[in-house]
């Protein structure tokens, strides 16, 4: 149960099988910090190469293939006072007709004062929205099976960019371990964002992050999972939306079956009428949709 | 602003150009009630054809094409003690492999006792399961443009067979006027449902329904909006997911430029870091989106 | 075996169960005409709305829901010496970003002269494109089920606007029957068209059609079939286009099934290495997609 | 223009930075052989991991980011007798409904016998098929950029695993070059496949292959392009197929500008009415499109 103090010194725009930074072991702490997607650091110096550069990857010792990895999401701290977002919907967000009839996109700074998030130099439309922090990591995650190394752009079963908004302090994270010594990898922080990412960002910004690993042992998941003091969720990450959410859906039928001995029947009995979905991004390469079922109806079980 | 209590004795499986029903004006208020899904009523007796028959239509006196239909949902009440759902998950909301492993599904009821829902004959892993009841229409709108008739099976711009589980009492919807009197349709409600109606139903019963209507003259709008308590909303009606969620998108900007003299720019900034969305149903020929704005944030506007 | 000429003066913008022009026996032949796209007639003047203006519906005697009804395109010719195209790709079917950086599209005219299409007015890029003519019928079919009356814009299991170019003279088309005496609409011809309808529209034009039905009486299928000199072929019509492949390539297995007697393992493994896919239209609300397979491996069977 | 013969001994899961197997020169013709989908060589023995072992990877001498790797594909043999494929439709290309109700795929063998290919076993219902041999390579392409080495599974803008049955012998293929020395790996031989890849798989094979390749310096393309005897083509690799439909249309607009000179509006009206497609898989991760123009209609311009 050791806390590492890690300070990073090279960072990766690929989610891979990199020499890890550092070897911990199962329940160890890690206090470190995270640049921002473009590589900006707490001074707002440029410390990277653009594009989700990667905090670790951290080795945690005894993880398997077929074991899952849990990071308890202890802390993430914006470690400056202003994060950056773009200013127009994605294209792929409105109808086709409709993009073609937005403005350009223009890099937009927002100021991050405490808990209140609020634009820079806001035009008279914006003057007085000032919106509530919710600091998270966009980006993180186990390196791939087959000794694959894929871009922090997009997502998959490892996790990657999913950029859900509800991965908060205070939530747990499982994600499946697929090399030895799972390789977690964490990045591009925001300090606020709504559904779905669909400006391409939300208020990018670099983090003080404190989490801690768990290895469970011959526990095999399919997607990501997670838990959150109301729900517990499952994370599907692929294109487009409809199948995100059938990855997330089918992950949910499996929890359900195996964590909590339910039938299929019975499973869907229980989502048909009480399961939610949220649209963690619809602007990555692969889309992410968290489905989730209230800890208070699980308690019923 | 008269009160009209109307007994239902013809129901359409279509919503389109037919005989109205019941000539209303702007300000009256409609006491009625609907069928289930399949056309039982509040005895259980079977009165109409299978699939979403509608009580109506109503003839607002004064809609014109242009113009917007609102719809004040004042109560929605279950007139039986029971409901039923199908017991297993839609073949099109789980991975395509993991369809082909899922039982038959059959129908099942639920006992629905003053705001409480749970299974009539539970197996023994839901025996202690009890929603909280939440009842709302499933279907519901105007007649669709150029003198279509379109089964209620779906929904469009028109409304429809939309299932979003977020009309409950105490929201207003607005829908398009798209034909002279706006021609207004409801059924199919449901006594809880979760997001998406994964299942293919939620829980299916006859309703005792109170709503009062209003024309807003001139005021043209794209798709169905709502407002609740807390949230404004656009929903978009399409496949595949991506579309519907494409529509409910640009109809809130075109909401938040219109009605609240933002920029492209503004608008796409709040909605960037605030937006959320629901899956309604993403289980019909076309599914159905929510894009909502919290009325908390459009208060600093 | 009647041939019937038959000279509209009624057009509808829906396919439903509007009130017929004309009945037809089982084996006869009408002679008849259809106005473009926007209703200009041979003469180039307006006759009908905006739309896909229908000529019919024909009445078939002895046509009843669960029936099929065969039509054999005899001849289709244009009636006049232009038709009219837009003259930019359509935003959903180029990358949302590309869309974007698109001109606005401009009604632009051909020449249609004996078998060759050709720009009236043509910039310096193109001045030597001339393009064979291939006229084909680009919406339709039957009424559909349930009493509906929907928009000649889109497609379904009824026929409708699937813009598929293969549907020339010499080719015969199967609609299910879903209501009765079929009730045959059509309309919306092209001159020549390339594959999905990218622009939006075909080269459109009035045509002179010849067509013969018949009522193969107890033949049920669920989707348009068609056979042409080379190939056996099933439409699929639905979004996305991956919905619309589905359902052609559901109906293609049902028709090795029940046509020639193949398992679902036999007709997987013809189909698997022998089909074919054309992209019929990915303009219109709902998508088409065409799976063929040659009637030279048939023959093997 | 030297000829090598590389007999590979190793193979790789993944396209990505590999150490190079063989450098070669702009010009270059290499003969040398694959093994198919599960590492089965010319003699039926496994020499790789299952997953389309990759042959190479070739460092061509003098490719660079933003340049182009043309691979003229001069022969590719069967150099066995026999090859395999799955024995059912894929669920994901059938309705969901219809998939639940498919038996269990099985790997079958075909025999492939000089220019035919039939099964080595058949039931009753295909004792007379006999296919026309048509061998093509299903995976192949240049190491993507960023460093990204990505499962054989799949494809992207970088090639991989497209399984386009056009890519046949006489065929030139043109990649993007991603990163230095362009890393040219191929794998995955079909004896013969239909569109789409319908059932999993082509009739997987070895084969012997034999290629010239050449750097086309400064010629920068987004997608990888094609050259036949009939026609020009683009290919767009994502999941759904509308998208991988857009990627392969883009590209060709892009193509006609560059090289035809064509204005936006030239090459709408032209693709508009001349373009054809087709679903070269509709199987993995990523599908596949193809957006082709004939050359008979380009030697107009």
């Amino acid at each position: 149960m050791t806390v590492h103090h890690f300070q990073p010194e090279i960072y990766y725009n690929t989610i891979g099988g990199h020499q890890p930074v550092l070897k911990i072991a199962d329940g160890d702490t890690v206090v470190t910090n995270t640049v921002d997607a473009r590589g900006w650091d707490h001074s707002g110096e440029s410390v990277a190469g653009r594009g989700n550069p990667m905090t670790g990857p951290f080795y945690v010792e005894g993880a398997q293939p077929g074991d899952t990895l849990a990071i308890q999401l202890e802390s993430m701290t914006p470690n400056r006072g202003w994060g950056w977002t773009s200013s127009v919907l994605a294209p792929n967000v409105v109808d086709p007709t409709a993009a073609a009839a937005l403005p350009p996109s223009e890099i937009t700074r927002w100021s991050v004062q405490e808990d209140l998030v609020f634009l820079e130099k806001p035009t008279s439309g914006l003057v007085n929205l000032k919106l509530k922090a919710s600091p998270f990591l966009g980006c993180f995650g186990v390196a791939p099976s087959r000794g694959q190394a894929i871009s922090t752009a997009t997502s998959g079963v490892y996790g990657g960019n999913m950029d859900y908004k509800g991965l908060v302090s205070g939530v747990t994270v499982y994600f499946p371990v697929l090399s030895e010594g799972a390789l977690f990898h964490l990045g591009d922080g925001h300090a606020v964002q709504g559904c779905g990412e669909i400006v391409g960002t939300g208020v990018e910004i670099s983090l003080d992050v404190r989490f801690t690993v768990r290895v469970l042992k011959g526990k095999t998941i399919g997607w990501p999972r997670g838990e959150s003091e109301t729900h517990l969720f499952c994370i599907g990450n692929a294109r487009p939306l409809d199948q995100a959410l059938q990855h997330a859906t089918t992950e949910m039928l499996s929890l359900l079956k195996e964590d909590y001995g339910l039938t299929d029947s019975e499973a869907s009995l229980l989502m048909g009428q009480a399961v939610e979905y949220e649209v963690a991004n619809v602007f990555n390469p692969a889309y992410s949709v968290v489905c989730k079922v209230p800890k208070a109806v699980l308690s019923m079980l």
